[in-house]
Order: structure tokens, then C-alpha cells, then sequence
């Protein structure tokens, strides 16, 4: 099947893929004297009255924006915000067919920082949530940073963090497959955009110690000149070796290769040089940095990818719709660090441990049950932080 | 029936009343593939290749914002965005019901006008229409003129244009009755904000000569103290013989009474002022400027007003749907003057010669046929005034 030419069919055929619907019926006059004039006049004094009500008589609690600029868009790169519109209906549809969250495409037309802060800010009073999407780095972190201090609503870049969480779910299923222990392994990132960075804070903040994060030049190593202030960041709290060197070099003896970068980059020469029993989270779209059945012939023990037609598909369609599950449910104020490991342990526990084997670390993505139990585990967890408020 | 507490109680019920939902099922992985990841990124290139494609691809075609800053909410005033929503909702589920235009409420969190221009446009790469409501005047006229000058898609402040067409259509039909024209007439129209401007504007355009506006303290007249530039611009515009005095004074022969102003303003004895045959639209809610027992009993002919309880019910559920359809079905890049007055034709014609009287000069707000004739009508004109894309 030709699935560039297949979704350009379907996309034509259904004029986009969202439609918005009234969950209430308007057929005689009452209806709309209920729905809108004179009865509509009601929830709005109560609203008025106290602003909270807002989350009881509109549909704000179960709304979040996807949010992008469109200067990262899949591997397409700054297609802007018109052409970005496919991917975040898509999104809109996976959080509707996943975990019943309302969610609308929010494609802003403009590149600057403050701009988008203000925008995201100021259309806030009707949205539960923000999840951004494809914003590219390091503008993303600041703009997710600034939202999160700024709005009280949970805010959530998921090109970072639903990368992170899905992927130490993956990692935390195949440290049990080999048996080794977080704490004690050494962990490749290729790719120090957005998601690199934020795999490896969620990794760290899980128990890793020994994480390298490589860009296009090499390994990120303290006191490096960087082009930007976050890989300086990214740097400064990785690498605690201070090793330097090509991609190649530093995988010597690693345990775990994690890629959000580009295809190929890995050869199984560097695959052989790794530790017994090489974990390698393969991600780059559509084709991998390694392909699985060279990464097994070369010696890794378990492998994964984006992909949906190899084993173990690393795809954060795990993550977003049970994340904004959980944190609308309890409306929680934000998505905070336990929130996250939450997640990915609700994730990777979702598979039996006499079901857990080589080829099977992360469940399917097509499974609508893994959203329900990352929303628990994200409820509890924004509970015991004290950032729910229901 | 207790339409505010009925109405609280399926707010809550319901939890707000709008939702949205995907066009497309999303089961199999294949589904996913085509919805999502890897073929998404085809119509996201076409897109990028040619901008117009979003129209091809996406829903922006058939999606209408809802925007409002809370200002000028129903009879309530300035609530603010989050009070504001239950309305927005409510218009919003009334696109989709009437003319199946899919609409969601975008509530800023500023009164700045700027602020509210710029957010706007930001935002509009996703949409195929700005509907602005509730919007107070006198900003909401800077808002509407700068939005249309800068967006290449029509932006509808429904608070002046949806009740100037509708009243227009209105006072066509009781014209018919009283055999009058609308070259001849005196007209007075009672409150000169955003609806009252635009009712002015409207029937100026339509013919209408000798119209006077007053607000809270009387006649409009060219070179009165004004305290903003639209009553100033209202005032040349308008009133040709320059009377001056009070609503009372200005109402003394007058042929037809337009009201937008409040409950109860209009008294007996200033009805038996007016010339023979009286039309009086008293749209004040829930509360008329008259009631239509009163007006009828002073020697009124025909009355109308904003409520469902009496006949003539003057609703914009009649023009905002079917403008919109039109709008959006020919791509239109903005709604007309020519589009507007075509408009109110296609809702005055919808009710034949033979079933028009004094108690029946308007099609019901039920009548989901009215949205489609409107919709012919909206197409047509703007096709031949030359803004239409397709």
C-alpha cells in the first residue's frame, strides 16, 4: 500500500479529518431556549459569579489546543502553520478515538517566541489543556516553560515529553528482558533537539547516571562552545565522563542507543562495539537509524522503532491521549516530573511480565486500553504531587 | 417552565455542549497510517507546495471561530471570556445544527483591541471564518474593520450584521403589508451601539432615507457632542432633516420603530404618535421596549420582537448559519454589503405573497430550511461581486 497516496485520497475525500458537534439535541424551542436564549444567560451569571463553574457548565474541563507554529513538523521540518494543519488534526482525532478529549488545532502564524506565549495565553479561558506540537527546538522549551508559569492549566510539549515518557517505558521493559539496572548503564541519545533533551531529563530523573546526548558533531561533553543555550544546559547535566568524540566513539560499551535523529546513522560496527546485550531504541521516521534485523545480526538483544511493521513500535499515541486523560480528569494545575514516570511505568507494566519477551517490551498502539491506565496512573500521581484539584 | 434553571441543570448534565470528533475511523493500523504517521506527511506537503491545498485537505474550509472577549455578553455586559463561553458554545452547536458549519468559541482574555486583532490573525491559518460576538461597542467595530482588512477570509461581527439583516428582513415583509416603501419612510431605531449602527448602515443601503438613531439621550443629529467617534459617524450618516429631542419627540410620526435598547422604553402614547399602519421590532430581551398587546391596542400594525413566546420572532439563528454556509461554500474572501442585503431578500422571500400577514412577516428560528436559502443567496452575490474563489 502506497500510504502517501492512500491518506492523500482520504484526506481530499473527507475534507480533513475533525468536525465539531453539539452533544445536546436543537430541534424545538425549547431546546434552543435551553441551549441558548434566554436559559444560556444562567450558566454564564453562575460562571460570573464564580469563575470555577466554568469547568462545570461549559466544556473547557475536556478541551485541549493542539498547538504548533509548524517549524518542525514530522521529519518534514518549518513547513508553517498551513501545512502543518493535517498532522495536528490528526492529533485532535487520536485524543478524541483514545480518551474522549476534546482537542482543536491551534496553528499560529508566527515564528516568534513572545508572540506565541501571548497567543496560547490569551485564548486560554476556554481550553482544559495545551499540548504542544512541533514546535522546533530551543524556541519549544522556552515557550512550554514560560506557559507553564504562566497558565494554570496543564501544558505539555509532546514531541518532548510523550517521546520521553514512551521511551522509558520501552527502556524500563527491556532492562528487565537483559536484567540490567538503570542506575548501572551507559545510554547513547543521538539527537539533542527537542525530544533528545527531554528523554534524557525524564531518564536522569528515572535513575540514569550515565547518559551521553550526541548531536550531528558528536558528543555533548561540559564546557563545550555550543550553538545554543540549551544543549549547553543538555551538556552540563549529561555525560558525567566529560566523554569526547564521534557518535561512534562513545557507543563503545554502551548499553542502550537511543535515536531521534535520522536514518542510518547507526552501522553494525557500532552495534558491535557496544555491551552484551544492546538495548537499541531505533526512531527516526520513516526510515530507522538502524534497521532492526542488521542491529539482532550485529548483537543487540532487543530492538525498537517508529514503525508499526517491526516489533516494538515506540509511538507516543501511548502517551498524549491518557496523559490529558488524567490530568483533565483530576484537573490537575500541570504535568509535573512524577506525573511523567507515572505514565511510563503504567506504560511498560501494562504488558505481563510472562508476556514480556524481546519483541513485545511496549504494547500496541492501536490498544485504546493503554490510555485508560496511563489516566490512572497520571491522576494518582497529580494527586500525591498535590497539583490535582478534584 | 423555569428556562434558567432548566437550562443550568443540562449545562451541567451535559458538561457544555460542544464536542469534537473525527471524520474518519481510526481502528486498524492501516487507519492510523493514513490518519496519522507515515502518510500525513503527503497532504502536508502538498500543502507546503501550494497553500491553497489547505482548502483540499483539511477542515479549515468548513471551520468558523467563535470569537468573542467577553465585553458585551447577552444582557449581562462585561462578564468576561470565561462567563462569555456558554454563549459561544451555543452559537457554536447552532453552525453546526443549522448549516452543518462546524464552529468553536475562541474566548480572549483581553479588551485590547489590539490584542484581540493580533490574536486573531494569528490564529487563522487553521480557519475558514471569524464569526465576532459579544463584543462591545465601540471597539468591536476597530476589530471588525482591521481583521477584514488583513484576513483573506470573511469575518462577520454577527452582533451587528446578523440583526441588520435580519431586521431588514423583517421590515421588508411588513412593508409588503403596509404598502409602504421603504424610500418614503420615517424610521427610528432605538439604541445606537453595535446593532443599531449596523441596522442604520444596512437599511441606508437598502434604500432607506430618512432614518434617526437615538440612544439613551435622544436624537442623533451631524454636529452633535458625541462621546466616540461611531455615534459621531452614526449621526452624519443618518437623521437628513436633523431633529433633535428625545425618543418620545423624534417618534412623533414616525412610520417604523426599531428597537435594540431595553425593556420597556417605548410607552402607548408614543405609538399613537406614529404615522398610520406603525411597524414596530422591538428586539429588547427577554423584556421588549413594548409589548405587543400595548403596541397593538396604540394602533400599531405589525410588531415583532426578539422573543419566541410572541409572533415575529426577530432571531439572528436565521442569517448567522446560512451566511456562513454561503460564505464558505464559494471560498468567499470576505461578506459584502451586496451579500448582506441579498441575505435578508432570501429570508424576507422564503415566506410566500399568500402566507404573509401581520403576525407572520419572518420564518420561524426553527426552520432549518431558511439557512440553505440564505446560503443560495450569500453564494450568488458573491460570485457576482467578485469575491467569491470558487
Amino acid at each position: 500500500m502506497n500510504y502517501f497516496e492512500e491518506s492523500l485520497k482520504l484526506h481530499e475525500k473527507s475534507k480533513g479529518k475533525i468536525e465539531v458537534i453539539s452533544k445536546i439535541k436543537v430541534e424545538t424551542r425549547e431546546d434552543l431556549s435551553l441551549a441558548y436564549t434566554p436559559g444560556v444567560a444562567e450558566p454564564c451569571r453562575k460562571i460570573h459569579q464564580n469563575e470555577d463553574d466554568v469547568y462545570k457548565y461549559t466544556s473547557k474541563g475536556n478541551i485541549v489546543a493542539v498547538v504548533t507554529d509548524g517549524t518542525a513538523v514530522l521529519g518534514l521540518g518549518d513547513i508553517g502553520p498551513k501545512a502543518a494543519l493535517p498532522v495536528m488534526e490528526g492529533k485532535s482525532i487520536l485524543f478524541k478515538e483514545f480518551a474522549d478529549v476534546d482537542a482543536f488545532p491551534i496553528c499560529i502564524d508566527s515564528k516568534n517566541v513572545d508572540d506565541i506565549v501571548k497567543t496560547v495565553k490569551l485564548i486560554a479561558p476556554g481550553l482544559g489543556g495545551i499540548n504542544l506540537e512541533d514546535i522546533g527546538a530551543p524556541r519549544c522549551f522556552e515557550i512550554e516553560e514560560r506557559l507553564k508559569k504562566e497558565l494554570d492549566i496543564p501544558v505539555f510539549h509532546d514531541d518532548q515529553h510523550g517521546t520521553a515518557i514512551v521511551v522509558l517505558a520501552g527502556l524500563i521493559n527491556a532492562l528487565k528482558i537483559v536484567n540490567k539496572k538503570i542506575e548501572d548503564i551507559k545510554i547513547i541519545i543521538n539527537g539533542a533537539g527537542a525530544a533528545g533533551t527531554a528523554i534524557a531529563n525524564l531518564l536522569t530523573a528515572a535513575g540514569a547516571k550515565n547518559i551521553i546526548a550526541c548531536d550531528r558533531s558528536g558528543a555533548l561533553y561540559a564546557g563545550m562552545s555550543s550553538a545554543n543555550e540549551a544543549k549547553s544546559e543538555l551538556a552540563r547535566v549529561t555525560n558525567p565522563n566529560g566523554e569526547k568524540g564521534s557518535l561512534a566513539d562513545v557507543m563503545n560499551n554502551a548499553d542502550v542507543f537511543i535515536g531521534v535523529s535520522s536514518a542510518d546513522v547507526v552501522k553494525a560496527e557500532m552495534v558491535k562495539s557496544m555491551a552484551k546485550d544492546a538495548i537499541i531504541l531505533a526512531m527516526a521516521n520513516p526510515t530507522p537509524e538502524i534497521m532492526p534485523d542488521i542491529a539482532i545480526s550485529a548483537g543487540a538483544r532487543v530492538v525498537g522503532t517508529g514503525r508499526s511493521d517491526f516489533p516494538n513500535q515506540i509511538n507516543n499515541v501511548l502517551v498524549f491521549p491518557g496523559v490529558f486523560r488524567g490530568a483533565l480528569n483530576v484537573r490537575a494545575k500541570e504535568i509535573n516530573l512524577d506525573m511523567k514516570i507515572a505514565a511510563a511505568y503504567a506504560i511498560a507494566n501494562y504488558i505481563d511480565d510472562d508476556e514480556l519477551n524481546e519483541n513485545n517490551i511496549i504494547p500496541s498502539a492501536l490498544d485504546k486500553g493503554v490510555a485508560s491506565a496511563v489516566a490512572q496512573a497520571i491522576e494518582a500521581a497529580a494527586r500525591k504531587s498535590g497539583v490535582a484539584r478534584l
